[in-house]
């Protein structure tokens, strides 16, 4: 092997001299407040299981209008207060819902909402993620969103933590009583399928925990495993210092951009040979909570 | 909205008359004996954990013959006899060691294995996923095995329950002693990066169930928090009665390539839209365990 000329090597010590390259997680934790955008505290609900721990959940009411106001009307109706996980199977989902099934759904709670699976493209731009997708001609993210899209049609996609409406046969759609997470590796067959209204943004390392169910589909066999909800509310009614405060990072901002392209080919010391491409449900949108002021 | 004319009701009555579409699982069920790969209890390890359940993993020597030798001299010399999962960190890998680190080597394992992240594609014969893929300009499997290549290259990718070596900074390629197992998305960005050694075939619902570390990339910050292993075994080491039997549907079976079609196209009643595109580790490699005769 050629020994280095000498200016070669000078790009190499050059290199060994400069600043370590930063991670993707660097780069959203250095991202200006310009890039972060606040969620609406009506978009956001908090979920505390039976053992105290939090879930919080981010709604999508851009893709999914009349199931996110069923899921709030049935917040604000105390649905899930006594419900419970009952559902986890491994590398797909886990489910919560108030059980026995076919109670009767609250006041303002729509039982048959129409297919919200996708929506208009028009009026909703996407940040291309720049790299195919294996399941639509367009990918990226819309209004903060992963979405998956063909020009005329957006959608939400199945990534870890994104929450759906869980639905008995077609034309049924779900009423929004029972949802679930994705805790596995993105069921994309599921998109167009079932209505997406929102992700975990904070508390997927404790839904994805749980034990999985031995029952069919994950569900668990025996009702005493079952982790109960306390209770599920939209974070703009409860009392103003219990309320978290979520931001997200903006999908076009210029931090989102520099940390996907790091993802994307990542150049810190530990990795040898950089991908240079990314998919969609590797690049979670980030999130940071706090609380308002106390 | 016009009625149907008679000859597409009957058509439609037909419809309802057919027998159900099968689902890819149902496929894969009825897959005939021929379909099947018996695995050498040469290439399996038995991994029993302090509570008693079992993790089975299927060992990959065609991909990284070094580090498998490795692996199984390091259970021959009962080196995860004692060890314990230290690491969850959700929707990446789940990692064990034996602690405190840096311990000597038993006699006859590599201390500095090459690099084997991929291998050459001459030899090994892919069957092709048929769809695109997000990180290779080919994708599919090869020998059972899911993997990815350029056309001179094959590498395994890191889908849900790949095995693989933990390592520190390059050039070090890690010995073996430390092993992880993806728990989330395919960390894709990984392939041709680590050596990946292998799959958990059975148990994955067990490991990924467990807590989530809360210290730096989800190691467990006290250590009574890692669950031991009571040990970890070649199965061809075992008592024949002992000795699980693993079988893998060969991928180039026409069972296989039913199973796939029908997950690329879900037909089965629940499916309103098949998304008619499937990605590589959305298709795992059905096994099925049994034991040899008692």
């Amino acid at each position: 092997m050629p020994r280095p000329r000498p200016i070669l090597l000078a790009a190499l010590l050059l290199c060994a001299a400069a600043p370590p390259v930063p991670t993707p997680n660097e780069i959203v934790v250095a991202a200006p407040a310009s890039a972060w955008r606040a969620v609406p505290a009506e978009d956001l609900l908090v979920m505390v299981l039976g053992d105290g721990r939090q879930v919080l959940i981010q709604l999508a009411p851009a893709f999914a209008p009349v199931h996110v106001g069923n899921i709030r009307a049935l917040a604000r109706a105390g649905w899930w207060d006594g419900a419970a996980i009952v559902r986890e199977q491994d590398d797909y989902v886990v489910q919560w819902a108030r059980m026995p099934e076919g109670q009767a759904l609250p006041a303002g709670v729509a039982a048959h909402p129409p297919a919200e699976y996708d929506r208009p493209a028009a009026g909703l731009p996407i940040v291309p993620l720049g790299f195919p997708d294996s399941y639509a001609p367009k990918a990226g993210w819309a209004g903060g969103w992963p979405v998956a899209g063909d020009g005329s049609r957006t959608w939400l996609t199945h990534c870890y933590g994104m929450v759906g409406v869980g639905r008995d046969m077609p034309p049924d759609t779900g009423s929004g009583e029972e949802l679930y997470a994705v805790n596995g590796q993105a069921p994309r067959q599921l998109d167009r399928n079932i209505a997406l209204v929102g992700r975990v943004v904070d508390g997927m390392a404790v839904l994805s925990a749980l034990p999985r169910g031995t029952a069919a589909l994950g569900f668990y066999a025996d009702p005493a495993q079952r982790l109960p909800i306390r209770s599920v509310r939209v974070a703009a009614d409860l009392p103003p210092t219990e309320r978290p405060r979520l931001e997200v990072l903006d999908p076009a901002s210029p931090a989102f951009a520099a940390a996907l392209s790091a993802r994307a080919s990542r150049r810190d010391p530990f990795f040898v040979r950089p991908a240079g491409m990314t998919d969609l449900c590797n690049v979670p949108v980030p999130a940071r909570i706090g609380h308002t002021a106390r």
